[in-house]
């Protein structure tokens, strides 16, 4: 652990790893604490096999670049996240006109989101300190995440979520046995009630980015999708952006690696939200460095922020990678998920088609190349709000079980064309 | 490819891997196909690492023991299937009394199910035969698999589901772009409607254990469960069984290994069925070989088969492990779902719940030990039956965002009594 501190993103103070919480006082909402770590200690220069990789199958296989205790191994295995499928989708490029188009599907962490990541260094570090009770706001995936989590090591665990959180999403919560409070609010409130809540009874609170192991556990993904690439940097990496958190894990997985010497460069951070919750990107084509807090209402609930939790830092990620923060159409993003769906047998949450519905942009206003190698990080699992993505369909309706009837249905399916019956079938 | 073969299993014909389609004509239902491997050719004596075993996270790292074309690798990089987690799940073990109880998690296939390695394999030898449109009939897990391929590769997809699959099923279906033909009736009626439709247009039909790579694709499950226990077999593996394919494909995939010479004995196969749908589990205790139909009417749909399509090779391979089929209550499926689901932070489907709730009754009948290694194989995503599951929990009322709304809340929560808010708070 003498390899490890922590340093204030906004004033450059340094702490000690135990010697702060949540973050640094020195601007009215918290300069978030992103890790220092020793490089040259942890093998810099060396291969990541020969320094810190470890072979296990699953985030901790970086453990040695995070902060936990080697010996509290009960919380790593309880529950097993990351090492999550990274391959190349071609069907999916093709369609895009682009070379090389790789998935990141982190859908397959065990409560079907990126979010486990977080959520599980944040358990790890509860039980080192001792903690009984765990408690997040989240839009919902990062409270499932912190639930299963809490649920597989028996921590007790509150999540506070946004009162219009999809019904699937609140029943997951519940399934886990959390206590989810369904805040009369949107996300935003939900945080404020969270904080509050855990400084007046004493939980330990995750809030992603106010907890700085939040970014330290995302920043695995970054790792994996290097070491599945053969520690080749892709050229660009996409995300969808709510809080920035995400971005800004990356960024450090990505930091990381190159202070190594793994890789030499680091990939572009293309960050994608939704017009109708784009404060980020709006503080990014102002050129500044603070974000004005905006009212969030996106259809992606994953991504429907109006006060981003780690705007700062992601900016800063994105400005440092030569990256961009762009928007799609609300309009767009179901069209896209059900598309992206069809297209790659990955089932989308809203929130996880943004970038894919950002390409054609980006193509125009050159910020990729279609020659590029680039990875869309997929951040949620689609079965979580198919009521959201496959509103307005049809149920499919009843058949008789006879093949005359099954020829109407059929063609009837597709508007008048047998598709499948052949002509004289 | 000289390699492979097939072989019935009623009447032991063979045949040449491309001679026959489906199945031997020598029964009413069918003689189900079984593969037949030249195991010498295939380097027996010799380890994994040095044979047949490749570096790929995904089923196909076993593609040498499966008859396909190793040139035809699109199909098997659209939707990387296979290679899921197996790990200790040490809470849920010390709950049960369980020195060493394994989750096999094939919910984090790609599209939520084991059934994706049987659908991966079909796709594969589809495309190599050149056929355009594949059908299944299938409670919802196999139906949704085949559309995700599908969905991946390009290929036309029809699936016949019965009229009570969950609407979250149906609408996973839809979101794939698969035609989905709702069948007035059972699970059984739907098969009997497709393999007529695909005979009658010439798809190419997926029926689990009628289409013989089925079985074949599961096999691949088997196989990782001893790469990751480091080629040791474990003493029992526990499924839930509704056609009985699941667990002869697990069979298939532990012949493999001992007939390769990477372990020394097979485990015993524990198949559990709902006391609801218990046809295998009623042939079983006759102690014949042949199944009667039986009507089927559990919660748990992907294990609410009444005619089972694979019994007669399902009941083979409990009886040559020394195994045992067993059943649970009916009324103890969704309880034992939840409960599990709350000790492992794994959310379960109903089906996937069977094992766990028959853990006593096997305990108690000293079909195991308490100090065995025992894996349970989770085949199924939670996220697809979470109505059925949390069917009547209250819907989290809505919370003003102050303290004291919360603190009351909390107390009302947990009955009164304030758990998580110390006396003073």
């Amino acid at each position: 652990m003498e390899h490890f501190g922590w340093v204030c993103s906004r004033c450059s103070a340094t702490f000690g790893l135990a010697d702060i919480r949540y973050t640094c006082g020195c601007c009215p909402h918290g300069g978030r604490l992103t890790l220092a770590l020793d490089y040259q200690r942890l093998g810099a220069g060396h291969a990541p096999g020969d320094t810190v990789l470890l072979d296990e199958p699953s985030m901790w296989r970086y453990r040695r670049l995070l902060p936990v205790t080697e010996s509290l191994s009960t919380s790593w295995v309880a529950l097993p996240v990351g090492w999550t499928p990274l391959y190349r989708a071609d069907k999916l490029g093709k369609q895009l006109g682009l070379a090389e188009l790789f998935i990141k599907n982190e859908a397959l962490n065990p409560t079907g989101s990126l979010k486990d990541r977080a959520s599980a260094l944040v358990v790890a570090k509860a039980m080192e300190l001792g903690e009984r009770t765990v408690a997040t706001a989240s839009s919902g995936n990062a409270a499932a995440a912190l639930a299963g989590l809490c649920a597989a090591t028996g921590l007790r665990c509150l999540v506070f979520v946004p009162e219009r959180t999809p019904a699937s999403k609140l029943a997951q919560l519940a399934a886990y046995g959390a206590t989810v409070v369904r805040v009369r609010g949107d996300y935003d409130t939900a945080v404020e009630l969270s904080l509050a809540a855990s400084a007046e009874w004493g939980w330990y609170c995750r809030n992603t980015a106010v907890n700085p192991y939040t970014a330290e556990g995302k920043k695995t993904a970054a790792l994996e999708i290097l070491e599945q690439l053969g520690w080749k940097s892709p050229d660009a990496v996409l995300v969808p952006v709510g809080d920035g958190n995400i971005l800004v894990g990356l960024y450090r997985g990505f930091v990381d690696a190159l202070a190594m010497g793994w890789i030499n460069q680091l990939p572009r951070l293309i960050g994608v939200q939704s017009d109708a919750a784009a404060a980020l990107y709006e503080a990014w084509h102002r050129g500044g460095t603070e974000v004005v807090p905006t009212r969030a209402a996106t259809v992606a609930d994953s991504i429907s922020v109006g006060n981003p939790q780690d705007g700062y830092r992601a900016l800063q990620a994105v400005r440092d990678t030569n990256g961009v923060l762009t928007t799609v159409p609300e309009s767009e993003i179901v069209p896209t998920a059900r598309w992206f769906t069809q297209q790659t047998g990955v089932l989308a949450e809203p929130a996880s088609a943004v970038t894919v519905a950002a390409l054609p942009r980006l193509l125009r206003e050159r910020h990729i190349r279609r020659d590029e190698r680039m990875v869309i990080v997929h951040t949620g699992h689609g079965l979580k709000t198919l009521d959201v993505v496959m509103a307005g369909s049809p149920r499919a309706r009843v058949v008789e079980p006879t093949l005359d009837a099954l020829r109407s249905f059929i063609t009837d399916h597709h508007g008048g064309e047998p598709a499948f019956v052949p002509a004289n079938g």
